[in-house]
């Protein structure tokens, strides 16, 4: 399985998504200035990776301080983090990152040191532990989402478990397992068998680019299609269920995810499949009663109107580019988080699964 | 309003689609060589405008005969039929505008001429004119379409009609009103206001290439969304009406239409909206008892691999990609044809008006 990435020793290794699906190349990041072009320029992405990665970069940005007062590498750390802080301002794990390192600054310098020198080295090393900590979590997190997931999945004695999936919520946006695709690849480490539609996912193709590109390299059967042949799909029988990722879920269970999801959910309820919504429990937000009160962003008319660079509608025509959509929770089945299923309704169950992390 | 194939005189000129929607280029198209090349690349598409262009080739491949004898002039036609047939081979009209043509050749000598010369001449002739009736039935065609289908589509005080269509089965799938589009055409000649979400439709994007420009072209405001925009434009109540054309209807009023239809077509049950399918009744099939016996072709890997010419999938991934889905008749609100509405229960709604064709 591919990991988006891994500690060397000396760097942060990432797998460069902005070379998918034609090429696997990994990059070796050694300063907080490359990790923050790596994460502007999407070669790490998934908000959870780029939790991760933002870890690396401030570990990556203070390693060689010579601060021989906490004065002053405190204002080196808040230097770094501000400065990582910029690279995509919209990635919430992003600043959860930054600001879990500077509490690991903060509670180290609780357990003493015989010089400021000396604790500043201690900080360091652990601002190192802590990022390898999120590396372990990161996984833990994951499995035990798809360990979760997988017995929601129906068996079948003479074909794989066909599953459709939006956008990607899989290992490349993560450390390694994913989260909607998590169930899959525990699935198939216990010898489950899998087919995978795809959706391409429009405008950014992260179906096609990245998720069939994860399946593909995890040796599991995929197949794309085109966002509107979802449809089609299901009507012939070849979907036994969908699973999708979430970039944040409220209290009631509407669930804010890539746009398309929404079409997705409509048409599984149309044909009665189950609709499952895998969410680690850091993206339910319990503070937001309804999905209404999720923004959404409206991105780039250019993705819609220059799809890969060339013009495929016509010069100032207007263009709808919302980001995400939200699917409201009564077309959720279930929602797989890492300690278990929420069921409906969600009001309660959510509640009782946070109330663990 | 933009018009697909007009004759000057000496030349049936077409709007060349394959340089829309960043160009509006005209070709003159002289004789049946270049209006093989123009149907085969796509400068002229769209079942009703490749008809009307497959009849003036015929008469351009003949115009120029020097046949003596009827039997030579015979031999000449079936060998520009035989020719021209080639250039698409799937695409009925074009069979259909062949055979129209030929029966024009048998008609005309019923009426007798001094020779067989004089005969040959008044044959080629005749069909020019056919061709040019062709034109102005189309047009008769898609304006009592669009007329039937005017009142279907509801009126507000305060701001336009919100109409979604899928692919293009616009003006210029036609010679000039469309079938999706005449209602909007024709309404908007009478004052009535429209505003158009365009799916773009992938994987060949007719939506945001074409449909896009089209009403544009037209003056009427459209804004492109990617297909899977579509439930949430919709659930946003930004839809009044969805309208979109077809290839083929079957005798209980299932649709055959491009890719997608059917995905939209649930959606707009579930936001119960009205979902309408513009059928002029040359696209009605009573032999086909429901859409399951409807073919549908499976297209080339690469229009979904390769968007535009760029790798956006893995190497030998699998795909799926048929050109068109079937929606059952029971997601169908009404057809409308150029000579009325037909509602359910279509079979016999549909007899009924197939019996005034």
């Amino acid at each position: 399985m591919l990991q988006t990435i891994t500690w060397t020793g000396t760097a942060a290794r990432l797998l460069d998504q902005t070379k998918l699906p034609t090429q696997t190349t990994y990059v070796d990041i050694t300063d907080e200035k490359q990790m923050w072009d790596a994460i502007k320029r999407l070669v790490i992405r998934g908000a959870p990776a780029i939790g991760v990665a933002a870890a690396f970069g401030v570990y990556l940005g203070l390693r060689h301080s010579t601060a021989d007062s906490l004065k002053d590498f405190d204002q080196e750390l808040d230097q770094v983090c501000a400065y990582l802080a910029t690279s995509r301002p919209t990635a919430v794990n992003l600043f959860w990152a930054l600001d879990r390192q500077k509490h690991v600054s903060q509670e180290t310098r609780k357990q003493g040191s015989r010089t400021e020198e000396q604790m500043v080295q201690k900080i360091i090393q652990r601002l190192l532990a802590e990022a390898l900590t999120m590396i372990d979590e990161d996984n833990r997190i994951c499995r035990s989402l798809g360990q979760y997931g997988l017995p929601l999945l129906p068996t079948f004695p003479d074909r794989p478990t066909n599953i459709l999936t939006h956008c990607n919520a899989g290992g490349l946006a993560t450390v390694q397992f994913g989260t909607a695709l998590a169930p899959i690849y525990v699935g198939a480490e216990q010898g489950r068998r899998f087919h995978i539609y795809a959706d391409e996912t429009r405008p950014l193709l992260q179906g096609s680019r990245i998720t069939a590109f994860e399946l593909q390299a995890a040796g599991i059967p995929a197949t794309v299609i085109c966002d509107n042949m979802a449809a089609t799909v299901m009507s012939q029988g070849k979907v036994d269920a969908i699973i999708v990722g979430t970039d944040r879920v409220a209290a009631n269970g509407d669930v804010a995810n890539k746009i398309g999801t929404l079409n997705v959910a409509i048409l599984a309820k149309y044909y009665n499949l189950p609709f499952y919504v895998a969410a680690p429990t850091s993206s339910i937000d319990l503070t937001l009663p309804t999905g209404d009160q999720i923004p959404i962003e409206q991105r780039d008319p250019a993705e819609i109107t220059h799809a890969l660079g060339r013009q495929t509608a016509p010069t100032n025509i207007n263009t709808f580019n919302p980001a995400f959509d939200i699917t409201p929770a009564n077309l959720v089945t279930a929602i797989i988080t890492e300690h278990g299923i929420a069921l409906p309704p969600f009001t309660d169950s959510l509640k009782k699964l946070c109330d663990q992390r």
